[in-house]
């Protein structure tokens, strides 16, 4: 299973792409890729819209991952915020959908829990652990790309227990 | 000019599409097609946006529009339904974006104030004057197709009154 994490934004969408190797002797996290759309504040929302969709789509194509994770959002305060996340996330399920892809959604407490064993971890607590568990050389190149692979681990994570549960 | 536009919603988009015939003696609006998009609760958000994007799209084509009008929002409360209202305005502006044109975007006062001359107009006035102002036999399908109608009146009656005033 490969799976392709979004983590949305107005001005940064982080992605990252990671499978599960089940070959190995016990299962082991594989980060297959990761980066960061970043969008002009020049450009007009249509535009910086259609950036997304179209990198998506063809980030979609090239990692051929199996099914797309997203953050789910609560807001409590900013309505306004809110209607921008939007308006990108609306854009990034559609690439998922053009692509064939099916969609699934975590709330960031299962995200931070997944990844950092703690709800309410930091974002440098996240970084960093996403770091080790893929084993990389470096953190990857942006807060949005790490969480973009939270994202993808806590789906993979979510699927493997699972499958264990079904084993039993 | 012929304006193409779109009032988004969750469950119901509406869009219609009206020019104005400068060749009349004095400028006349002319309705060329409302209708409103229904999304089935049943399906996930990403077939929900799918359908309105797809559908947008190729309403887009067929009536050849020269701009796209959409209402801007503003919440003070519900951010959660802001969220929701935002993927769908994404996916529209996308489409539009799609089919190489520009997105205009009017506050819900100037919408009113363009149709009704009052800002705070019913839901109902609206349908009553858009119905008189484009000359229909009875009123649009749905509230959704009248907002959208409204819209693109609203356009069209802006875009009158900046040519009169470059022309003087």
């Amino acid at each position: 299973m490969r799976v392709f994490g979004i983590d949305c934004g107005t001005e940064f969408t982080g992605y990252g792409v990671v499978e599960m190797d089940s070959v190995a002797q016990r299962p082991k996290l594989v980060h297959c890729a990761a980066g960061t759309i970043r969008l002009s504040k020049k450009d007009k929302t249509p535009v910086r819209l259609a950036q997304v969709y179209r990198e998506l789509v063809s980030l979609m194509t090239l990692h051929e991952p199996t099914v797309v994770a997203i953050e789910e959002v609560f807001f409590s305060s900013n309505a306004k915020s809110a209607l921008k996340l939007g308006q990108v996330r609306g854009v990034a399920m559609l690439a998922a959908a053009t692509c064939g892809l099916e969609v699934a959604e975590y709330a960031p407490l299962s995200i931070k829990s997944a990844v950092v064993g703690y709800g309410l971890a930091a974002k440098e607590q996240v970084q960093f652990m996403v770091t080790r568990l893929l084993e990389l050389e470096c953190a990857p190149e942006s807060p949005d790309a790490a969480d973009a692979l939270a994202i993808a681990i806590c789906h993979l994570h979510t699927a493997q227990t699972l499958m264990m549960q079904g084993a039993r």
